[in-house]
This record gives C-alpha cells, structure tokens and sequence, in this order.
C-alpha cells in the first residue's frame, strides 16, 4: 500500500515538472511571438494550452484517486494536497501565456510592442522562463534553496514590471490608448505568471521544511500580488 | 462519526458564505471608493481583507482535518476538496475588491474614473456584488438554478468589460495615458471577480449534478477567462 501510494505520488511530481515544462515552452514562445508580430507561433501557444488543461485534469483525477483510495495522512496528505493547488498554479501559468500570444495575434501584423519597450518585454520573458523552469526543478528535487531564489528571481520580475509603467507615464509616451492597453495587460500578465511561480515555491518550502514564508501568513494563501499597481505611477 | 462529518462540513459551508458576504461588502465598498474617491474608505477596504485571508486559512486547515480525521470518500470527499477549491477563488474575489482600493486611494484626491466611465464602472460594481451574493445562496442552498444564472451575469459583466475597452479604444478618448492603464486594470479586475464567481458556480453545479458546464472541460477547471482581450479593441 505505501509503496504503491509513493509511486502514485511521483507520478504527480513528474506530471506536475511537466506542466512547468510546457508553461515555460508556452511563455517563452508567446514573448518571441509578441515581439516579432509571428501570428503562427502565437496560434500555435494558443492552441497548446489545451495539453496543460488536460494534464491537470489528469492529475487532479490522480490526487482525488488518491485521496479517496490511500486516505493518507500526516505529510502523505499534504503532498497530495499541496499537489493538487501547484496544479492549479501551473495551469493558470499556461493561461498567462495563451493571453499574452493572443495580445500577439490581435496586433498581428503589426507588433503591440513599440520599440523602445521591446528590451523590457524581453527581459520579462527571460524572467519568466528562468522562473518558471526553476519551479520545475523545485518541485522535481524539493530544492528549497532553489525555491527561495524564485522569490527574487520575482523581485527582478516586480522591478522589469515597476520600469514598464514608469515608460506608460511618462511624458514622452506618445502612443495611442490601444497601446497603452496592450503593454497594461501584457505587463499584468507577466507579473502574474511570476506571482505563480512563487506561490508554487511557497508551497514546496512549507511542506520540506514547515516554514511559512515570511511574506505570507500561510503557505496555503496564494502571493499576495500587492501590487495592483506599481507605485511609481504615482502622480 | 458520520454526524460530526457533516455538521464539520456545515461549519466549512458557513465559513465560505461568510466569505463571499465579505467579498461583497469589500467590492461595494471598493466601487464606492472609487468613484467618489473616498480614501477612508479605500483604507478599510485594503485593511479589511485580512479577514477574507484568515477565514480562508481556518477553512483550509478544518478541510485538512477532516480529511485526515474523517477520511471521507466518494460525495464526501469532493465536498470537501471543492470546498477547498471554493475558498481558493473568494479569497482571490477579496484580493481584486482590494486591488480597486488600491487604484482609488492611488489617484486621491481625484477619482480614478473619469466622469464619462462612471455610469459602466457603477454598474460593473453592481454586476459584482449581484454575483458574489448570488455564490453565496448556491453555496449555502446548493442552488443549481442560481448557479446556472452567474454565468449569465458574468456575461453582462464581459459585456461591460467590452464596452470599457471600446470607449479607450474610441477616436473620443483623450484622457492621459495613466487614466488608460487605471482603467484597464480596474476593468480587469471586475472581470476577474465575475470569473471567480462563475468558477464557484460551476464548482456546485458538478457537485450537484455530476454535469460538467458546458464551457469548461472539467469543473475543476478555473474559468478559462478567455478573454485576454475584448474583441472589440481590434483595430
């Protein structure tokens, strides 16, 4: 039975480094279809959302199975717990970047990127991807170490998104409002997928090492996301 | 054992209507800010949502036990895991009420909302709270039939979301480019409290029924919130 219950566990572990692998396929591709106005690369993240669905449904199956079958408990029970809202963090992981390749098709042929955004978006995505393949690996190895970098990895994250609205407000932004709604959104979106991957980090530290996180009253609770707005565009 | 299962279980479906009340209060509350740019009331309603926090965190942990204590399966136990998810999405609901307080208290003394959008904003804020008390009944009554009437709210909602993007992407629209990315996120926000809402919804309908909604693969799914975009932004 336990050996069993271990074995149907890591088989949620490897479904879930999977779902971080297909965000990060997701995202990273999203960003270059943004950028290079590449409307077939952002159809094609569109329409790949779908297996990241599916495999979290699959996986909750899995966990309810557990649940219901293995009725564990202790730290058994808050493995498969815990699993079941990484999940839930992954899968809106992928929605994030569907959003931002559909921000990519609405503009196509042009670009919803002006160019002197272009090295900020970038570097969002760069941000995104590197976190996002980091929570791969904190979920795969329970690398608490690893998890606590994802914190500031999203520091760098808050900061990129911090730059992008002062570029918004201020006065030498020209563009027209549709732009302005763009680069609102897609900078939200990046900002959030971030959010996720530390909620997922949270979550694996609380369950190695029993911490709460500092920042957070709970493990259970997701990232705050404080930041409905940065403050810099203050008036 | 089965007794002290289920009044547990009552005490979980109270503790979440308690939480879409104050999810209400706090969206209500918020829209008043906003619109009148009101920062008394602004502060409460960031203040206030530690409550929604700590509820969720109480719900969270008497959910832990009873499926370490009770280990209930079949009907029971999905109760007690979407109970689990439920939680998840009223907290997020309080989040997004505070994140509107946040731009109301931002932009004090002057309102946010520019004195054309306030007849779309007042009655997304009206379409909020008519969903989030909505969730609330289905919640406590099990009400299939209200359930099954926040989807249709929530389109409204969307369709107001529309119409806010129609009116920044309109040739009219000469408000600064910080009024634009206030709106477009404060419109974001009301749609994604009608997602959440729509997300419980859906999550009683499949306890209920077994019948997954129409829109979503699974009900385990989060409202897929396709609209990364309102159309009506094409150019």
């Amino acid at each position: 039975m336990r050996k069993a219950f271990h074995e149907e566990l890591d088989r949620v572990t490897e479904a879930l480094v999977e779902m971080t692998r297909l965000a990060s396929s997701a995202m990273s591709r999203a960003t270059t279809a943004l950028l290079d106005a590449d409307v077939q690369l952002a159809e094609s993240v569109i329409g790949a959302d779908v297996e990241i669905d599916a495999l979290r449904e699959e996986l909750d199956l899995l966990s309810f199975d557990l649940l219901a079958l293995q009725q564990p408990v202790a730290t058994d029970l808050r493995m498969v717990v815990t699993s079941m809202r990484m999940s839930s963090d992954i899968e809106r992981m992928g929605d994030l970047a569907r959003h931002v390749a559909k921000v990519a098709r609405l503009r196509y042929p042009s670009s919803a990127v002006p160019p002197e955004l272009r090295s900020i978006i970038l570097e969002m995505g760069q941000v995104a991807e590197r976190i996002v393949t980091k929570a791969g690996s904190v979920i795969a190895a329970r690398d608490v170490e690893a998890a606590r970098q994802i914190e500031r990895d999203d520091d760098a994250m808050d900061d990129l998104h911090r730059q992008l609205f002062e570029r918004l407000a201020s006065d030498s932004w020209d563009h027209p409002a549709e732009t302005t709604v763009d680069i609102t959104l897609v900078g939200r979106y990046y900002e959030r997928f971030g959010d996720h991957a530390v909620s997922v980090a949270r979550r694996v530290i609380f369950l190695v090492t029993g911490e709460q996180s500092a920042e957070s009253e709970s493990s259970h609770e997701d990232v705050e996301d404080d930041e409905a707005f940065p403050e810099t565009t203050t008036p």
